[in-house]
């Protein structure tokens, strides 16, 4: 038997013999650790303590307290409740062998579940599958994993007459182990499944609950059979998962497709197409205010905006590598026989080409293209949602050429634009995930460029104060990215903002500079979205602010209510005056009454309604009602009107209160 | 022998036999008419002396004063140009049969013909063809016309080996009369023509010249053979020749490719494709500010602002007609399969779709849509040019919903906002062409409808005082139309901005509102454009300034230039000062010498230059040179800075100096 040696987090060295797993190495350690372990962290990948480690290891031994093991647990949960379905319908009378099974992954706050079954589920199964997997928890069963040889696996599933995982394993490396794991013994529940997972069923988060129901195709694609998925949510106490169920409440309240009917902001038509927005008036001032915004700080920070429409030629992506890796996620061609065109689905080649239009030296580096332009990608229709999963997108993109010592400053620059463009939306809380390269060999192989931008990167982080966590293995193939994870008001996590280097683009597509000393050079790029895409930037915004936008996002910014039709010639010189003062401005219907009138206002949530009678004629003041501050009456209207103008013009969401 | 009546417009009445002809006219009403008498109007519409004319016609007899007898004779020149280049080929001993005619029609300011000859000429050779033309006028050769009946015609060129007036004869409707014009008797010229000519060749515009020669493929076709086309202009004054040649000459040195080159505005990319144009920086803050422009003036008129993307569902357009109609302009469909999406060649469908999803009522009318939406038109890569001609063109398009009541009021509002913006601009010099119904079943025939238009639309050009010509026959099939023709500095006319009445689409779409009595109506729709399309004003804004363009245009409004390297910090403040007061401030590289500091500025046609040194730096001023009044020194730089600002925010073409 031979020995091995790995490292632990505080740098010790622990022998071990050969073949040793996560659980040996902790109760190499001890045995109270021994016990509290769930789970390892392997050269900062994470696994499970049946997984054997290998020599030199980094190793580090995780327990409840490690918020990571919340997710081991999650992906045991699926299993757990495969197993309960599987139950539930034999007890039903159904064959256990009819229930076949899809995969069963994590994803944000719980895991789902992918099944073939002989009856459809409805959502009153889901409470009796969950008693059946609270007593699969309570019970605790034990976890196994094993490996078969591949023949051995597939005959398994063969005979079994289940072709999803037959079809995985088939679609498995010929080199890779297939692992599969056990719970309660040969007669409990055994699934094909990579892990990793808690080691048994009694250290799942025990607040869980089965949400819902959906139908889903077999590995995504539309022309394969459609599976049920249900969907669950876990969590480790009662107040996260209540957290969660309050989340889910208000944010169906705030639905941006809810809100942006009753604020007639958007709308989809079948004559249009799935994905495909159209924006009514009001929704086109608030996408307009977002890139009129977006396009001001960008020229305060040094970039320059460009316009390269939204067609190309098909060589263009077949020389970026668009279409050997990416083809799948572009709208099919358009062809004339003669010529192949496609719709933009990115920015960067069309960035790329205008930049070889013309000579450039290092003196005019870093050069920093903007655009907002829409962009096409085919997302699969049934994965569309609302404007947050469309097909046309409008990034407020921008791709910085730069030399390698530049990046470091761009990057920080680029930071500062993302922070202040957050800020300005009240997203304050987020923090940064800067994906690094991880040991595989899908990077481009020039080591001491990628680490030399790594500190670059960390750097400039750490220059602005940034918070971040360091996500090994995530990089793009091109270079390392940073991706900005911000939480809404309701505390859901989006990806939004994104800063991107890149070192492979720019040589395939034969940009260059002349160095200092005369040389031809390929510049880095560095790809950066600050709100990401208008579309999905707004549908988030929109769920963020409930709909109730701050003053200079608000299509309506303040509607004119007579008290009676007599005051309506006054009301309309209001009107106008507002207007000349650049307040977008409406007025009540004629004859309607004014309670109606501040009503209709109310459900538009126009966030300022000014009344004029009698009293406010005479006196040249108006009274208002807000829904950004308290009420008052008699106001001075060019008071009023500065009030107004000011708090649209510096883009503030909290209104200091007129006259305080 | 019957007899039959024409009406002369005076309301006269003319007995004549059956069969009479132009010429007949004017000889019954006088010997002097008949001499002068070069055409005449049969119903509005041109025709020549060798016409017969049908009972109970409006003739009008043509001479000299009627400007309509200038493209008559340039018909007839294009015959002369024909003949001449046989003769000319002929001489140097090529079979005249082997100089084989396409088609020679006449176009603005004069004419081409198009030839498959035995050699290729060169420019050299059209003074020689240009003698023989003169010969050719110089004789007063007769014209003669006669009809053949088809089979007869088709011979004969089949005789001829001349496969190109073959095929137009085939083309001809079975009961169409083809007709010849034979000019010198048989041994002169004689060609397939429908015409109208003049009676002689000694007739036509004297002061002609023939100006290029470009390849054309037959038909316009390119996978047909390519032809030579001879271009020629011809004038009835050495002066307007001169002014012709005057203005050609200027606008090759305006031509806004090239300008656009020096410029640094915009390029073309042949990995993005033929007529689509990339915007460099400089380039995108033009165009930005012309949308800024037209979309400021837009919400003052009471137009709302809407978003429908590039791409819809073919099926959309089958609906509206488009695939039926306009499938020849479009760009090739995308498919995956299942759905068909076509790039949006216009907007009406999208507007109307978005119409649809709410309900109307009476009430919401007018409703008034606009959009700057990239469109894409499938231009033939023969036919494209620079910006005034490309595939992707952003139109300021607009969509007016109203009743037949509203079309008056709706058609003087698009006129005085089409004025407003064509004067802020500069095209001061424009008339509307009233396209009015001709006398052919292509109309939709609810009579009533379009006179009532037509009076309303004329009486709402009277009321603007706009002047206007009624072209009969030109209306498009779903309704009358006006088109702003605008002349530019130099002279030369450009159709930009366009008002369409639609009693079709409307319907076919299903668009519906509820009426006062309650019924359901479909509204007018009033298709909108502005400038036309943001690429090309642009083309043609470029070179009506010459490239100079006014301060609200200019990407880079002023440039400061330090007068020695010590001043640089100086320089940079005034820099930062300008940007804050929102003008668009470049700064001279650095280590570069005044001198050429102020040369680079001065290539790049930056309306100031803001020079500061020692005095200006003492004092608080700046010295300034400018292309668009006289240069100052010691300027107070805060009088300097609002004097730019204000000449910038109310677009101002004509400076007022600083100071006056």
């Amino acid at each position: 038997m031979t020995s091995m040696q790995v490292v632990l987090p505080d740098g010790k060295k622990l022998e071990l013999e050969a073949g040793a797993t996560g659980s040996d190495v902790a109760a190499a350690i001890g045995p109270g650790l021994a016990r509290a372990a769930r789970g390892i962290r392997v050269n900062g990948q994470l696994a499970d303590l049946f997984s054997t480690v290998p020599e030199g290891a980094e190793v580090a031994i995780l327990t409840d307290r490690d918020p990571e093991v919340t997710n081991l647990g999650r992906h045991t949960l699926a299993h757990v409740t495969a197993q309960a379905v599987r139950e539930y319908l034999a007890a039903e009378g159904h064959d256990p062998a009819a229930v076949k099974m899809g995969i069963g992954p994590v994803i944000e706050n719980g895991f789902y579940y992918d099944f073939d079954l002989p009856r459809n589920l409805v959502p009153g199964d889901l409470p009796e599958i969950e008693k059946r997997m609270r007593r699969i928890v309570k019970d605790d069963l034990k976890l196994r994993r094993y490996s078969l040889p591949r023949e051995e696996a597939l005959d398994r599933y063969r005979r079994l007459g289940d072709p999803y995982k037959e079809e995985l394993i088939s679609d498995l490396p010929a080199d890779a182990p297939i692992t599969f794991y056990e719970q309660g013994g040969e007669d409990g529940f055994t699934d094909l499944c990579r892990g990793p997972h808690v080691p048994s069923t009694g250290l799942v988060p025990k607040h869980f609950r089965l949400m819902s129901l959906a139908g889903a195709y077999w590995r995504g694609d539309e022309t394969r059979p459609m599976l049920q998925r249900v969907y669950g949510v876990a969590f480790n106490t009662k107040e996260e998962l209540e957290q969660y169920e309050w989340q889910l409440e208000e944010a169906r309240k705030r639905d941006h497709r809810k809100l942006g009917r009753e604020l007639d902001l958007f709308t989809f038509a079948d004559d249009v197409g799935p994905g495909l927005p159209l924006f009514f008036p009001r929704g086109e001032i608030m996408r307009h205010e977002m890139e009129t915004y977006v396009r001001d700080i960008q020229t305060r920070y040094g970039y320059e905006h460009v316009w390269t429409g939204h067609v190309v030629r098909e060589e263009l992506y077949e020389k970026s590598g668009h279409i050997e890796n990416y083809a799948g996620d572009m709208f099919p061609a358009l062809e004339d026989g003669e010529t192949r065109f496609r719709l933009k689905p990115m920015n960067c080649p069309s960035h790329m080409t205008l930049f070889n239009q013309r000579h450039h030296s290092y003196r005019d580096l870093p050069l920093r293209y903007a655009e907002f332009a829409t962009l096409y990608r085919y997302e699969k229709s049934g994965e569309l949602s609302g404007l947050t999963r469309v097909r046309a997108l409008t990034q407020d993109d921008a791709h910085i050429f730069c030399t390698e010592e530049q990046i470091k400053e761009e990057f920080g620059l680029a930071l500062r634009l993302i922070r202040e463009t957050l800020d300005t939306y009240g997203m304050t809380d987020y923090y940064v995930q800067l994906s690094l390269r991880g040991e595989e060999g899908k990077y481009v192989d020039d080591d001491e460029k990628w680490s030399r931008a790594t500190q670059a990167l960390r750097d400039a982080l750490e220059a602005e104060g940034v918070d971040y966590l360091e996500a090994y293995g995530e990089a793009a193939f091109y270079g390392p990215k940073a991706d900005f994870m911000a939480k809404d008001a309701l505390g859901r996590e989006w990806q939004l903002s994104t800063i991107q280097v890149d070192f492979i683009q720019p040589a395939r597509l034969q940009c260059e500079y002349i160095a200092e000393d005369g040389s031809k050079r390929t510049p880095v790029v560095i790809h950066r979205a600050v709100t990401g895409s208008t579309e999905r930037f707004m549908g988030v915004m929109i769920e963020h602010f409930a709909g109730d936008l701050p003053l200079w996002l608000a299509p309506e910014q303040v509607r004119v209510v007579p008290i009676s039709d007599r005051h309506r010639a006054a009301a309309e010189k209001l009107v106008q005056r507002f207007t000349d003062a650049g307040l977008r401005t409406g007025l009540a219907d004629e004859g309607e009454r004014m309670n109606a009138a501040v009503r209709d206002a109310e459900l538009l949530k126009i966030p300022y309604i000014a009344i004029i009678g009698d009293r406010e004629i005479e006196e040249g003041t108006v009274s208002f009602r807000s829904r950004q501050e308290d009420a008052q009456n008699g106001v001075d209207v060019d008071a009023f009107t500065r009030h107004l103008q000011e708090s649209s013009r510096t883009r503030t969401l909290t209104v200091k209160p007129l006259g305080s």
